[in-house]
């Protein structure tokens, strides 16, 4: 019996076991969210294989959703610590991981990824042609590639980056363009040298109905890469960026037709008068896909900061319409990221996903921070740990002082004005004797 | 001989020597920066007492700055500690520093930090009332508020916080609001607290031509308080909010007639969808007079990070016609920040200031951006650690894993984008041999 996909249910009435569990997670009625399924407008990636999987649903109207990459790379290859930045995005309530692993044995991290994560997992195939295929790129065939991809599929992933937008097509436009940084997506940059180099079609354009039918067949989500997303201020929305979302758009209503789950990734370096424009362009070309965005940063003079260029990028994004923000950590362009890098990253992704969710209306998104606010007012400091993002952190700074009375923080000290307010509210005098004591 | 303010002198048409240095920094014709002065749509903040002073302009088209807060608390007082944070804000070309200390020799501490810093100098004399009067609050006169504002005024402090707008009407604004955070200004609360216990009216308010005289005799720029920011998402855009900024408003007219130059401050803790509103409302409101924003905070969950809550809401701000921004570290809600702290806001202050920058197209601003993308794209590692915000940590990472050729880092090892790019292009193959081996 053939698969039925998340979106082949939703069409059907079906409510899964999936979107069960997703709509009760969201608080939203499960005939909303069947709809949205079954018009694309969200997607369920879930494997079925990816038995660990806490599903989540990614697209208008639900929760603004982060991911974190991770996987080894020839020059830092140690399973064991990319094994541990999974557990961080779990600790953290990443939705998803994406293993980016290019070197060695990546099927067996892989496996071990899909069997303890409750995340949903992506994958870039490509990445991993070379390394799976034991052959140089050259000599790679469209089969090899669409091989890759089925051993990704079986072994559950739930979600994979395929860069189908940068066809001849596509790729032309960019090289009229004449662009600042050229190509800045690793799998796009591979393909683009891999058709130039043997002449070809890009493979997963030129054998997109056989790629949806192996996705088809484990319910994999395909996330269409941007290969010509800008890799600079200077190169952002221009024509080659543009063409490809066009390309994207089609093959998002190709596969949708197949019954196939979509995802649009999206940007990328950008300024912020630019981003509001994009995500409009995104939903209107791509029929309303979810949107994936990578950033933007939105300046390119931050390196070692540029989760914070992100997370202005990402939060102004999902404000305006993005649905799934990944991470960037403060190693981006400069090396494979740490423990600690990962840490910052998922937290600062996770404040642009709420702060945009905040702004975006989403059900119960304001619920957290007006407890914050009443625990702020009533100085009950485990309750701001146990509400903060990381109260970890919380936690060590405010203990690191530990000269103070509980009703204030060393900031301010006497002078707090929390403390002020609930006296004179309170009817009491506030009394600052000008020695310092109370 | 009366003092001419930097407002009487451009509405004179005399360029002074300060609006020369500024004009010549941000690249604009000093004609033009005469009117902006002259209307109060920009100021620059310059006590004539302050020697050591690198003139900035804050206001429309100029570049977005920034400030510092440091200075004591009672909880913690290492004057050493603090000049360090001055240090600091020296070496990362911020613009001005707040010394908010309200604890012990408030006086000394000024004095050497008005001596040695070429940043402008602002303060909050209501902090340091209690201590330089050596009266408890209720004690205190009207008188004193002033006397305390002519010391700062004698010793060269460029611009100073008053929260006069938080008069009688806008505190019955305030109290019938039922606000979940009640007033979270330091100043603010104080001096709601001495109108609550004496019965009096805003002194800085009742007294304001007043004070307006002994700011001009200095030319000490007024930074009208905004006492009733919002202290949470609950809380923000709220009529006690609004209500003080129209006192603001006529405030600020108020003080243009007399030469006095004004900048308005504005939230604080506010949902990233209604910031291009806030900044809207200022600038009607308040007749185009500079906007020095603190956050806003785009959600309260985040303590620990509340340097990134506030470079996403900065950044917002600042692109929607915010001038001046006032860093926030991650010890915000938690402690006096440590060396550390301070270094982190002020990175993340710079990136929300050039980002909104590059945003608003600001005269150069994409300049740096441009230079470092030809950096990256010709694998000039120096070139980028000089361009960077934070070139040394920049570099400490990229040196961190030491197992790579320079034409690439670490995070995607040899399948690094801009090399296989830069490869393709070259009319060089790709080769990406299996066994990781190049």
């Amino acid at each position: 019996m053939a698969t039925k996909t998340q979106m082949d249910s939703a069409r059907e009435g079906i409510v899964t076991r999936e979107l069960s569990a997703v709509a009760k997670d969201e608080g939203i009625p499960e005939k909303d969210l069947l709809a949205l399924v079954a018009s694309g407008q969200a997607v369920i990636p879930a494997n079925i294989r990816h038995k660990s999987l806490k599903p989540h649903g990614v697209g208008r109207g639900l929760r603004t959703k982060i991911n974190v990459n991770l996987g080894i790379s020839g020059d830092c290859a140690d399973y064991g610590v990319e094994l541990e930045k999974a557990d961080l995005a779990a600790k953290f309530d990443a939705e998803a991981i994406m293993d980016l692993s290019n070197y060695g044995k990546t099927h067996e991290f892989r496996a071990k990824l899909v069997e303890r994560s409750p995340a949903m997992i992506g994958t870039v195939p490509v990445y991993d042609a070379v390394g799976y295929l034991e052959k140089d790129l050259k000599d790679i065939t469209a089969q090899d590639f669409l091989d890759v991809v089925r051993c990704h599929a079986e072994e559950g992933v739930d979600f994979m980056t395929i860069h189908a937008g940068v066809n001849r097509r596509a790729a032309d436009v960019f090289l009229e363009g004449k662009r600042q940084m050229n190509i800045v997506s690793r799998g796009g940059s591979l393909l683009f040298a891999w058709m130039k180099m043997t002449g070809n079609e890009n493979p997963f354009y030129e054998h997109y109905d056989e790629l949806l039918d192996i996705l088809h067949e484990y319910d994999v989500t395909i996330s269409l890469g941007d290969a010509l997303r800008p890799g600079s201020i200077r190169d952002s929305t221009d024509g080659a960026q543009i063409a490809e979302l066009i390309e994207l758009g089609n093959l998002t209503r190709r596969a949708w037709k197949k019954g196939v789950q979509v995802m649009v990734e999206g940007p990328g370096h950008m300024s912020m008068d630019e981003i509001a424009a994009n995500m409009k362009l995104e939903k209107r070309l791509c029929s309303g896909a979810p949107f994936y965005v990578l950033g933007p940063l939105v300046t390119d003079i931050a390196p070692g900061y540029d989760h914070i260029t992100s997370a202005i990028g990402g939060a102004i994004a999902a404000a305006n319409g993005a649905d799934f923000l990944c991470y960037v950590t403060p190693a981006e362009h400069l090396r494979l990221p740490d423990l600690s890098d990962v840490k910052e990253g998922i937290v600062a992704a996770k404040i642009a996903a709420h702060a945009a969710d905040l702004a975006k209306g989403v059900k119960g998104a304001r619920d957290r921070d007006f407890r914050m606010g009443e625990a702020r007012r009533a100085f009950d400091w485990d309750g701001m740990f146990r509400l903060a993002i990381d109260g970890e952190k919380a936690k060590a700074y405010y203990k690191s002082v530990p000269a103070h009375d509980p009703r204030r923080c060393s900031m301010c000290g006497k002078m707090c004005a929390v403390r002020t307010m609930n006296r004179i509210l309170n009817g009491e005098d506030v009394s600052l004797e000008p020695d310092g004591k109370e």
